[in-house]
């Protein structure tokens, strides 16, 4: 191992310069602002929290949360999404609250890798949490003000892939009752959008014809709202059933709002199954490759932390879109130059004082030995002003 | 060692509920809007940096640096202050820009405690660094713009104490030369500001009654501009001497500035002597009992991070400000409340469209069985519509 030179910084972390922190802070402000719009309120919560908690009940895997030990010997984690910290502030500070709870964040997240070069190991995260509502009402508001959210972060042109994880359980459960390993591999392949090696699996799997049809069929759930009258002819199974109708509703909900048009039904996402309880949905901008925005319901959660109530949300992937995103940015102000002498400091402080309360940018420089004709960098400024 | 119930969080972290995210994110605002009309623009670093750089050259002890390691077995830190990040920065990214180097952050930083309870692990920092110039301006700068970024954060009354630690460096070389141990013993005394310690430590080394006078004469060194005087009277070392010099100089750049009125002269203040290598100062508000900012110059600093430039720089203690303010926070805007039936489910989001467009917080609502007479929380809302 050797000793990390004065220039480097950890894998997976990085630094913000200027123009950057002015292009984040501005979608961070830009998006925020609508949500409290949607009357959400904002949150926040410690950069550390239980393993044994707010970690295990994290939908980050084990071997991605970032871990250490406090002073006690107990195991803390960075936390590694916002949604279980909330689910815990709901549970306990907010216990008396009144649902629904309608709460929203912007923070850094953090994730191990193992020596998994190019991924990041802190980044942001901006999203909301609806608490108390399980509706369909309640999923299409976070599915309509995640459009919104994705328009106040400059993202132009972007679709919303929507899916329900009650549907593939219900039909796995109703053609492959009792396999689970067999479920969990086809699962993984779909969380995997690896659809070759799931008709491959298919393929190997021992089945009649038509419960291999119906499994193949899954991967052409994909569409506007007619996949849900498909959905329904080829499952019998109750779940699979209600949880189509329930995405019906969310569709219907989500043409009122009229952003229907942003949305496509896509069954054959399962988002993170082992968390997700109902909808799920992802969002992809026409010009980056990987998801912008991903949610879902996750009505477990909160009974983890004493209070058994239902929730839904979304976070946008803030990092992929300050990168990706050429949108609109604020150009910083170029600041004013006001130089002066020793004996006129009185007047070049005063007049900078005088522009300051204008809101305008001011640098003050003292003429001295040696800056007396410094002019090299007068392109950095929007004006010079001399007090001589 | 007991599991932690679900609503425990780690000690020393904290959730901040709607109202105190308002008035921190009040406080970040104004005092970085204020930053950037000085010219300083804002800056964002990792919260994990190697142990190795920037932990062993922050200005926090060992012993409280959060350390942990990641997955190569490399020791890292979560930051304790932006000061040394920023070094780090300013010699790598940055190391092409011309001088002076003004940059501003908001961050969160750490410190471990040993079982100490009542201490924050967890606080957020406002500041500044001017890098690259060693003037007396550039202190004055600082300390005139900490004195601004105070009242922008919406504390009104307060005293800013400056001192330099090259006059007590000068001064204890001059009377107890050699006399390393009982330096330190002294120093340490000030630093906690111990002055029965103090005293008790004057008297109990052995030294001249002259010698003992000089040193018992610092206690007395508080007031305004007078203080220079006093201080030269009392010292041949010329360390001492310059660093008064200097010192009278910064005063007067703070008399143009017209903030004079905010600042004494304390020259039993050494601030942390191992990392503050001229002038420090701190600010203490009427309604608070610990300093709310703290600063000055740190030349030796970017050294280790291989580009030698001076610094100098402050830190609002944002969280003490946040806790002991009850300045003017803008109070959230209440939302107003759209009721609807599923008949006229169009018509109700579109008003609340309308509404939000407007920039009006708006919260929907379905009518349905069991919610028809809901209001008891009708006190929530500035406003209900409905929709039936």
């Amino acid at each position: 191992m050797t000793k990390p030179k004065g220039f480097e910084k950890p894998v997976g972390v990085r630094d913000y310069l200027p123009y950057a922190v002015d292009k984040l802070r501005t979608i961070e402000r830009n998006v925020l602002d609508c949500m409290s719009r949607w009357g959400y309120r904002q949150i926040m919560t410690p950069t550390m929290e239980f393993y044994d908690t707010v970690g295990v009940a994290s939908s980050t895997s084990d071997q991605k949360l970032f871990k250490l030990l406090n002073n006690r010997g107990t195991t803390l984690v960075l936390r590694s999404d916002m949604t279980s910290p909330i689910a815990r502030v709901v549970s306990s500070l907010l216990k008396e609250e009144p649902l629904p709870i309608r709460l929203s964040y912007h923070a850094n997240v953090f994730r191990a890798f193992e020596e998994e070069a190019g991924r990041e190991a802190e980044f942001f995260q901006t999203g909301v949490e609806l608490v108390g509502d399980d509706s369909p009402e309640a999923d299409a508001e976070v599915v309509a003000l995640a459009i919104e959210s994705l328009k106040a972060a400059g993202v132009s042109t972007f679709r919303i892939a929507m899916g329900h994880v009650g549907f593939l359980n219900g039909l796995f459960e109703e053609v492959l009752a009792g396999e689970d390993q067999a479920q969990q591999t086809l699962k993984q392949h779909l969380l995997d959008r690896n659809y070759v090696g799931f008709r491959q699996a298919i393929r190997e799997l021992s089945m009649s014809d038509s419960q291999r049809e119906k499994l193949e069929a899954i991967l052409r759930l994909r569409g506007g709202k007619e996949i849900c009258d498909e959905a329904l002819a080829l499952s019998e199974h109750e779940l699979a059933r209600t949880s189509i109708s329930h995405l019906c509703k969310v569709w219907e909900v989500l043409e009122a709002y009229g952003v229907s048009e942003h949305v496509l039904i896509d069954l054959t996402m399962i988002g993170d199954f082992s968390y997700y309880t109902g909808m799920t949905f992802e969002g992809y901008a026409a010009e980056i490759g990987f998801p912008v925005c991903s949610g879902g319901r996750y009505d477990n959660l909160l009974r983890q932390f004493g209070r058994d109530v239902p929730a839904t949300g979304f976070a946008l992937k803030t990092n992929r879109i300050l990168d990706g995103v050429h949108g609109s940015v604020e150009e910083a102000q170029q600041p004013v130059l006001i130089r002066y002498t020793a004996a006129n400091r009185h007047r070049g402080l005063a007049r900078a004082g005088e522009l300051r309360k204008q809101s305008r940018a001011v640098v003050t420089q003292l003429i001295q030995d040696g800056n007396e004709n410094r002019t090299e960098n007068e392109k950095l400024y929007a004006a010079v002003e001399t007090f001589s």
